[in-house]
């Protein structure tokens, strides 16, 4: 499937000599073609043992090799926009060695880290920020009178988002040096969607080559005399409309100078393309770039979908090594959902570029017309609801916690200001694991819980997640549902969606010392915690709220009267989250005298690890429970 | 200044006579001339009592007539972007005689709201939400078989916020009925920027004229036989390519059909126009209406700036009446900036489109190569400044609170988890007044103090304001300052900047009772509740915790201990804010046995009204903390 590496010549420079990208810049061009090589099989054999996001580093090979070796990193600075494509960039910045601890606890992050290296120009993991952080940098080199340059890699996908097109705004706007890499693959994470890839593609429609048409003969009868023969050629052909009106048009109406489309892995091309640039333009450029996803990888060349992010897998024949378990929470949304519509003809689905991430896959081929991808877009995914919501429509938005952050102001304002009966559909909620702090949705409880108007639910294990799905979209106001990553609790389904009643909370286990309150995916530690504790001598009562929002507030003022001692647990930041909550709620209802004892990830950013392994050391796991129950009891 | 009604004919109908859109259905259209004409008249005499959005309302009100006229509301919908501009909207919907209580408590608010009118098709506040909200409703229609028009209308400022830019790009390629009106004053609050507001205001400079040309020319290369001679036409003159280069292209490469621009002001043209759209086209049209702001009215035709928001004036001059008053919180920022960047050149400011409205403007000319309007872009902002920060400029980003619910993420992501120097000024913290629910400020300590790595301030004065930014400019890792609309406390301010020791908070009064635990522009009102406490005999100490993130530990638990009662007090939501994070210090801390109670803003959306009237409505007067220790002394 690879050349290996035996057929090339032995006494060559191989990827093991480069100690940085200053040692690239003493090889010929061709010289390159044997790193990149190298650069494929070390990528391609870690990530089956790692796992991680291999499609998009094999697809930026060259196009990495290329502007290490033309620019003077790390004086020079490389935004990578999201920064999983990175791979190849610390294998050339001095990270060999750590490379097969990618991902891994206490190894190499999967995303640039300032402290990994000098050559990590910015921190990343979420999309679209790159051209932000980069005219920064370049306006800030500007006031230092510095001339290193500052060149933003941004992929086709990622210019869906706002934040990009506010960035391209003000860049065309400043005239600052900026170099803009538009990685084009012709596929995000998912299908491309948005008006602006299909421009980028050139698949406009008859529909608007028509209007260009018709646009272009009217201006053209200003400019006398030319107009009327030029229009015939262009009547001639679509085509010639077609190549009229490519990329440039749009770059170039926001003041970017267009260069491209050039191949990102012909290095013969790239190179001088990017030295070109370097010496002789200023301003703002963008280089378009087309690169295949997976590139040198025959089955990600193939599937690009399957091999953008994914865990282990057989070298050999790309396949993923079963992971077989539980069904998971997402899994559980994406039927419930499907469910749920065929019965009611008024449940939308919207995702933000992640259908299959976010469990809607099946959905959006069985439903096609009521699915809406709307690109990288989370603010818009959330206002965009609210108006279908406005017309009687009964819209769901997918979308992991940490990419909720983008959409608060859209929550707040467009959803529950005026109390639109809009679902959010909360994945992720909690720690991710290996994708880390950038990934870990450890905030949407402090971020959404005082938002007046929401109801808000996380449920104890799959079932519970199906019923709360059923109740969020019966409600005629906002709600939101988190729920965990991974597996559920391996829980008979039932067959029937009933609905839980808004802000009941269930008693799980009686006890009159202590009463353990956790939420969400905490509930289960929680019970085995109450087994331990047993043991222990001490009877614990266990609660699960269901409900952040509206809490059970006579249940739990009702059992932490009895016990006199309450111990909250939540997989989200401890503060402003579930736990505080209680805290109001005891201070509000005068039982002063409950003590009270706070679980949740400390005030630091959590690192990437396995869950289990985050759960522990964040103390938030039956042990940790166990701990903090007989520490209180001592009081 | 004004025509007089005293000119026109008596027996026109006039706008008492409208009771509905239906009403203006029955007229000719030259009769909507003295409607028109009636309704400048009302919003003027209005505002001049009142205060509010004028210049914006007077700039549409032929295009509210026109909108009215042709389309058949309520069924079709009328999406008004920010919403400020829909005096002559609520005039004509049957709001006449309520219009008098416009912005006052109880009164109408200034914005489209569900409760008020059926023709208030979607709430709004903040900008740039109403294509997404159109496309979600037009949407909507489509899956219920319904066709009735959705007409979004838009001003060019709000053009360059992400989200519109999201919605479009969806909007082009879903391909659904979609009238998008840009209202386009070629100014919206502040100097328009971005390299889209000079696309469309056609300012191209040379050097975009040369690229383009350039561009041209090779794509005419490659049609055969007519390249040349077309080259030299445009080669001739400048203006050709300019006028070539419409806004058309920019939203044609979008898929939007543009029609324009045409006079936002003469009901002869518009109205044919838009009953065309309406008859005529499908799919997603954006029609370019040239309008002029403050439109009628002499002095906010001479200077728009001053009369895009404005307090009561007097109507025959428009001056506004005098309010001569401490100086605000805005003001001392505007001028602590400008003089700590007179003393460092790495200070630089960023603004998102209100560069006055935050106390910026001095700012900005005095150091112009220093200060960046980034648009309607809060997003951008942030990362932007992240850029700035990573090459070690000291960006200051002021935003008011309400807007920095678009930029968590960005805040976060960007900022917090790298821990870059960047200082957040939060501008508008706590409740803003007659603008209502969508622009208090009320949550950003919420939403802002979970986030590990960030300092967050809040001044008990204006004095206190000016040394903590000094403060955070100091800084070398994230920060925030909060602080109210409006006046400050009147104190004197110290001549010398000096750096307030981090998480230090101050003891302002002993007392063996209860302690008083105020935040910001609640400190004062503590204060005086204090006073008043000692006359019932009840000895309160009062503490200004100057820091929300990190506490002074040591000092509240302290006081708390001795005392056993303690009372928050924050002009922000009670729940998730400054409160429940002293409780989760006293529980962290195991004082169990020390009684609480949390004074903050309720679980619901405060309405609009004067800042005093929502203080007192909301429990977080002087006369409320006295009521509060009262009740807690009794436990």
């Amino acid at each position: 499937m690879l050349t290996t590496t035996e057929d090339l010549k032995i006494e060559s420079t191989r990827l093991k000599d480069i100690k940085s990208p200053a040692d690239l810049r003493e090889l010929e061009v061709g010289e390159l073609e044997i790193i990149a090589q190298d650069l494929r099989e070390t990528i391609i054999e870690t990530v089956s043992k790692t796992g991680g996001h291999l499609g998009p580093s094999l697809g930026v090979v060259e196009l990495t090799l290329a502007l290490h070796y033309v620019f003077n990193t790390p004086k020079d600075k490389l935004v990578w926009d999201v920064g999983h494509q990175v791979y190849a960039h610390k294998l050339l910045t001095g990270r060999q060695e750590q490379f097969p601890t990618l991902r891994q606890y206490k190894g190499l992050s999967g995303f640039p880290k300032f402290k990994e290296s000098e050559y990590d120009a910015f921190e990343t993991g979420h999309s679209s920020t790159s051209i932000s952080a980069a005219l920064g940098m370049t306006s800030a080199k500007e006031l230092k009178g510095d001339k290193d340059k500052v060149v933003a890699i941004i992929g086709d996908g990622s210019m869906t988002a706002g934040l990009a097109f506010e960035a391209l705004n003000q860049a065309g706007h400043l005239d600052k040096d900026l170099i803009v890499i538009l990685n084009d693959n012709e596929m995000s994470i998912s299908e491309n969607v948005g008006a602006m890839s299909s421009f980028l593609s050139r698949q406009l429609t008859s529909k608007t080559v028509r209007r260009l048409r018709k646009h272009i003969s009217t201006r053209l009868k200003e400019l006398h005399g030319v107009g009327d023969r030029f229009l015939n050629v262009l009547k001639k052909s679509e085509e010639n409309i077609k190549s009229f009106f490519t990329p440039a048009m749009l770059f170039e109406a926001l003041k970017f100078y267009y260069i491209g489309p050039i191949s990102g892995h012909e290095l013969e091309d790239l190179i001088p393309t990017l030295e070109n640039i370097k010496d002789n333009v200023d301003g703002p450029v963008l280089v378009h770039v087309i690169t295949q996803k997976g590139k040198g990888f025959k089955p990600a060349e193939k599937n690009p979908g399957n091999y953008h992010g994914l865990g282990p897998f057989d070298i050999k024949t790309g396949i993923p090594h079963s992971s077989s378990g539980p069904i998971s929470y997402t899994e559980v949304f994406g039927n419930t959902i499907c469910d749920i519509a065929a019965n009611n003809p008024d449940v939308v689905a919207i995702s933000a570029a992640m259908p299959a991430g976010t469990g809607l896959s099946n959905f959006s081929r069985e439903f096609p017309e009521r699915f809406f991808d709307v690109g990288i877009a989370e603010q818009h995914a959330v206002t965009f609801a609210a108006g279908l919501a406005v017309e009687g429509i009964q819209p769901v938005v997918a979308i992991y916690s940490s990419f909720f952050q983008r959409a608060l102001d859209q929550i707040i304002h467009d959803v529950c200001i005026p109390n639109l009966p809009v679902t959010l559909a909360i994945d992720r909620g909690g720690v991710v694991g290996d994708d880390g702090p950038t990934h870990h949705g450890v905030f949407d409880i402090s971020f959404l819980r005082f938002i007046p108007n929401i109801t808000y639910m996380a449920p104890k294990d799959e079932n519970e997640l199906q019923h709360m799905l059923h109740t969020a979209i019966s409600l005629s106001s906002p709600a939101a549902i988190r729920y965990p990553r991974g597996a559920g609790e391996d829980v008979e389904m039932d067959k029937e969606l009933t609905r839980i009643e808004i802000g009941k909370g269930e008693l799980l286990r009686e006890g009159k010392d202590i009463l353990l309150l956790p939420i969400g995916n905490r509930v289960y530690p929680a019970m085995r915690a109450a087994d331990g504790l047993e043991k222990l001598g001490i009877d614990a009562a266990v609660i699960n709220p269901r409900f952040i929002k509206p809490l059970d507030n006579d249940l739990i003022c009702k059992w932490a009267e009895k016990t006199g001692r309450v111990v909250t647990v939540e997989d989200n930041s401890e503060h402003g989250g579930f736990g505080s909550l209680v805290l109001e709620l005891l201070s509000a209802s005068k039982l002063f005298s409950v003590k009270t004892h706070l679980l949740g990830h400390p005030d630091h950013f959590v690192e990437h690890g396995p869950q289990k392994t985050l759960w522990k050391i964040s103390k938030l796991d039956s042990p940790a429970i166990i701990n903090a129950a007989m520490e209180l009891m001592k009081n």
